[in-house]
């Protein structure tokens, strides 16, 4: 079994852009050795989400227009209605926050045979609705390696020398990569 | 640890239509044979949704109206607007993708004890937003086998013969079900 | 690898309530012993929802605002449409299964370190919407121990009598807490 993390940071040049990263997850994966498992990708700022869908650039206006009309930028009512009240802390992306809800902010993507295992048009997308700053999405992996790593994997138990120098090799990496 | 990965395929006679699919997952959980994990349950193409809720036949028509409001048609803000800019490439399922955003594509469900563990009135649903065509579910099940099948394979990693036997016959059987 | 599996009992004195629960998820990956992994959060009842956002009070009366005004009380347009159909059955709670899948009803959090490895604003919360009853959210653990756990029981495996006793001290536990 083995678990790999990493975050892909975005600093998007306007406030609303949304960005295809699916190469980006895959190459994630095809670095952690994972063959058979998932992998978890998460928007960690409550102002972005992460979304599976069509790479069709009318669909992707489509669904900014749609995520406006269902959460409007000034309030719950737009401007007929009342400011949203987290306005009221200085901030004003209570609408990104929504539209972040309404997309959902995480997708699981299931890895088979070494790949990402999706359907012929599904892309992976992150969508930035409060940008222009550095914000983060862990990509993290789980599952089973192929036959021959989990056995070399396996062996290394029996010599806790070299177990002892892989983890202080996946520790000084910088990324939280440990194998087990 | 195991991995277990099987397709579920539909092919629906009206454009629309939502089918519980809660007994054909725990099916694959238990051809997994899984005691401890998770089973990602994913819809494949973007025109479709999978979730949890309730099997009373009023509140799935309610859905249907709620996501029909919600995301209508014709376009955005419904025949009052403009068509989905998604419809000048010769597509006309707009909307089918807005739903599958609304209601999510993808559900994970516990797996205690060899079973779905899941509240009293929980069932999977598939909701097809644009049928009538061969489309597919990935149902990946991960995680622990029980105590007796989990020491068998540790046996066997003492053994690459048979090993290299199960794995031949896991890769013959078609599906990617790979034993660790 | 380890699983760990808990429950999180609810029983809200209104029908709808925010309720944080980040450090009681936080605190069942601590027992869980769990390194790197993900921890799935997922309301059981089909009218309460799971989501991250930020734990501010404006910001959570915008949320609630927001899902009332996409799925409002009444009926799906309200109370100048006609009333939910669920509602025939006597039940007066259609708002709460729509609310539920706006929102959405589970989580996954990843385990990095040994701790749930949130961005800076990251809060989870538990959306009760037909509440005043006790409901349930199950908590599901699944990663690798740190090495000196995993290998420890390695090492049990070539011990019989000793990974049976930990089996029964699991099952006596009361909770599905299986090591292998």
């Amino acid at each position: 079994m083995k678990t790999h993390t990493d975050y892909l940071w975005f600093n998007t040049e306007k406030r609303q852009e949304f960005i295809r990263i699916t190469d980006k997850v895959a190459q994630v994966v095809e670095e952690s050795g994972v063959e058979e498992g998932m992998v978890l990708v998460s928007a960690m700022h409550i102002t972005a989400a992460v979304y599976v869908n069509d790479a069709e650039n009318g669909l992707i206006e489509d669904i900014q227009d749609w995520v406006e009309k269902l959460a409007p930028t000034y309030g719950v009512y737009g401007r007929e209605g009342k400011e949203y009240r987290h306005h009221q802390t200085g901030e004003d992306n209570g609408d990104a926050h929504l539209k972040r809800l309404l997309l959902g902010h995480q997708v699981i993507l299931p890895i088979t045979k070494g790949k990402l295992d999706l359907g012929p048009w599904e892309q992976v997308y992150y969508a930035e609705f409060d940008g222009k700053r550095r914000k983060r999405v862990v990509v993290k992996v789980m599952g089973m390696q192929s036959i021959d790593d989990e056995m070399e994997d396996l062996d290394m138990y029996q010599n806790k020398d070299n177990l002892q120098k892989k983890l202080q090799e996946s520790l000084d990496s910088g990324l939280s990569d440990l194998i087990i």
